[in-house]
């Protein structure tokens, strides 16, 4: 334990995230989770495991024909610690055992929610858990409603419960078998809007729905980080349906469900094998981007997105930069700038490697395969489960890395107890 | 000429060099230009006068088999002006004629050369004038030695000069007709060497290459800038080399061809076409980062990626920038990533409107036809003479804003007497 004591708050997050994994790949691993006759490679049970601890949703061996519904059960579980984290799920295990937590607790606490300041810290992560259940009860009981419909009530419960979840936690995960995703529900509109909300409030933050509820949605009294979160998020919406449904032979409901579910949560309601080029690099451009800070979505985020934009703007006019009359802090541009840079990195050399060992796989295919491992968004054209075993390892790592983050990942290596990374509080939160 | 002498150095410069694109693409639609029964349409003259201008080299039309020698002439004139820049060839010209170089003038040299004072711009001009003379000259004569065993005196003449200037400004243009480019010499030791040779010195910019010969190559005396100019494409080239080889079924000589070339000359000895899509996005990432500041080749530069990694470097260690014993001025990895997340989105921007255009180009090769428009290299995997006009004119306008600069670009709209964009003196060049 002194061991472990002794490492710094991005080293733990690290550690907790593998250590869940593993556990994770084990647990999917026994016979009591497999269904009989199938068999499962050691590499897919891994595979599936950070798919769902990273919240990505990459599916290599489809859950509902492979799973009993303890295995599924134990794949909703996976998803949920991946969503609300490792550390909040560790937190929340001490507060309900009753012990204390103590600083260094609380900084690694700080550190994995993005939080400016530790205060009030104990009551967050209540929140946080409460908001979660309260929230995906609700989108279980409306999914019911669809599902109930096409399944027996047992089975119709299971399937909406373990859809609620997968969608407020971005996981993108289903388990109505044969790859399908949520395609035979396409044109249900009830069913499209219930999983939108639960992607958009999962992918919002718990910053962001804390705030908005506390200040009963006056947007005149919400702080930078909120404003900013809620207006990226709705334009790249906004942008990224206008653009799908003017490539794409999809309804407007499908475009707009596409371009949310695309900002990480990665269900989808039409085949993106047939989506044309153009339709996919609008895919991959919001895939990029990702969710906002402190939520259970991937990307660079809408934050750091935000920031880059008014550098660049601040760059061209030589202007300070302001936005809702706030001033940008200055350390925030550099911050955005190299997680962005790291990102961009990270992403092209996966797609390297991933079109070495896959000669057959195009540029396409492979970087969309690799942003949305990325960021832990789980859309694929269809190649994941024809892809290799050193293709499927690339895509752990890099879902793995996605889901820590380029930048905690960088510092790893650097950390020494003297030189710890801090930027100067900001009231808006990066990556 | 008021309205004119209002306007900011950035504007003067960009509009420059559309005044040459369109006389130029003018002069090449003159029928003493064209050879007898050859038809060519304008938007193919002007996309082959802004190919010149902007020292790119993509070719929609085959110089060799569309042109006369006046029309190769006019070709090689185009190629020179660009590669001198507008500004140098101004002031040139102004020199030339006695006349004296005002405060403006000065200002508007400056900026075109990534000069960091305006302190013996006369001699500098002078120089670059002389120095690019001598070297076509020698360029040229060792040239013949290879090209006089293949064609007549004259005619060998005339193809080792057109081949100098193209080589040394970075151009990738050929006049052996047929779109062959350097495929016949592809291993002609001399001439791949001697093209290297004046690739090189062209991308490295004039002030490295007169620094070079001030100090006589004494590597302790050299200012940082050199020092990251020669370290960062030394190692750009020696790892292209090395990761064309591992995958590409070229000779290491083909393979360092490649590796220098990309970044930005775009003169090929094997056909691209056949490549596979990892060496293609090895050559991406080169083309991308281009040649380096004040010389004739385009692409982010080497000192901007250099400023990139030192700052991403800083932010992982939280220790300050560092390099060569010199610290890398603070403004600079702002403009750095400023100008690197701009030459992103116009590479994106660039590849998602040809694929909207030309539904049959895969994004493999579309991004590679964008990014070498954008870093005015010159290389294509063979889609350029099948794209519509509309991806031709998309074309002109990347290559055009890749010759220009891309925060210059952003900032021509902003710009007002008042709020001159400058940033703070640093001891290195971005951009
Ligand atoms: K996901
Ligand atoms: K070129």
């Amino acid at each position: 334990m002194s061991f472990i004591k002794r490492q710094s708050p991005g080293r733990i997050i690290a550690l907790g995230f593998a250590m869940v994994i593993l556990v994770g790949s084990l647990l999917l691993m026994l016979p009591c989770s497999i269904q009989d006759g199938v068999t499962v490679r050691y590499v897919d049970a891994l595979y599936t495991s950070t798919s769902a601890v990273c919240v990505t949703g990459l599916i290599a061996i489809d859950a509902g024909t492979t799973f009993t519904p303890l295995g599924q059960f134990f794949l909703a579980l996976l998803i949920q610690i991946g969503g609300l984290g490792v550390t909040a799920m560790g937190a929340g295990i001490m507060l309900a055992m009753g012990r204390k937590v103590n600083l260094k607790g609380r900084n690694i606490i700080r550190e994995a929610m993005n939080l400016n300041s530790g205060r009030g810290l104990v009551s967050f992560v209540k929140d946080i858990f409460i908001t979660t259940l309260v929230i995906e009860l609700a989108g279980a009981v409306l999914s019911f409603t669809v599902f109930a419909g096409d399944y027996p009530p047992l089975k119709a419960a299971g399937i909406s419960l373990f859809h609620s979840v997968a969608a407020f936690n971005n996981s993108g995960f289903d388990i109505l078998g044969d790859f399908q995703n949520l395609i035979p529900y396409q044109s249900s509109v009830m069913l499209n809007l219930v999983t939108c909300g639960l992607i958009i409030t999962g992918g919002i933050g718990f910053l962001v729905i804390r705030e908005l509820l506390k200040e009963r949605f006056r947007w005149r009294r919400l702080s930078m980080h909120t404003k900013v979160v809620l207006a990226v998020s709705g334009a790249l919406i906004a942008a990224g349906t206008l653009l799908l449904k003017l490539t794409e032979d999809v309804t407007w409901l499908g475009a707009f469900f596409q371009s949310v579910s695309a900002r990480t949560a990665g269900f989808s309601t039409y085949p993106l094998g047939k989506f044309t080029t153009p339709g996919l690099l609008v895919l991959i451009v919001l895939m990029f981007i990702g969710a906002s800070p402190g939520s259970t979505g991937g990307g660079i985020k809408t934050s750091t997105f935000f920031v880059l934009l008014q550098g660049i703007k601040s760059a061209a006019t030589n202007k300070t930069e302001k936005a809702f009359h706030y001033s940008v802090p200055r350390a925030a541009f550099k911050k955005a700038a190299v997680i962005t840079l790291l990102a961009v990195s990270v992403v092209m050399t996966g797609t390297y490697f991933m079109t070495v060992m896959e000669p057959a796989v195009s540029l396409r295919d492979a970087l969309f395969e690799v942003t949305s491992a990325f960021g832990t968004v789980g859309l694929s054209t269809g190649i994941t489960p024809g892809l290799g075993t050193g293709s499927k390892l690339l895509s752990i790592l890099i879902m793995y890395i996605g889901r820590i983050g380029p930048l905690t990942v960088a510092s790893l290596w650097y950390f020494n107890r003297k030189e710890r990374i801090s930027y100067p509080e900001g009231n808006i939160s990066i990556g």
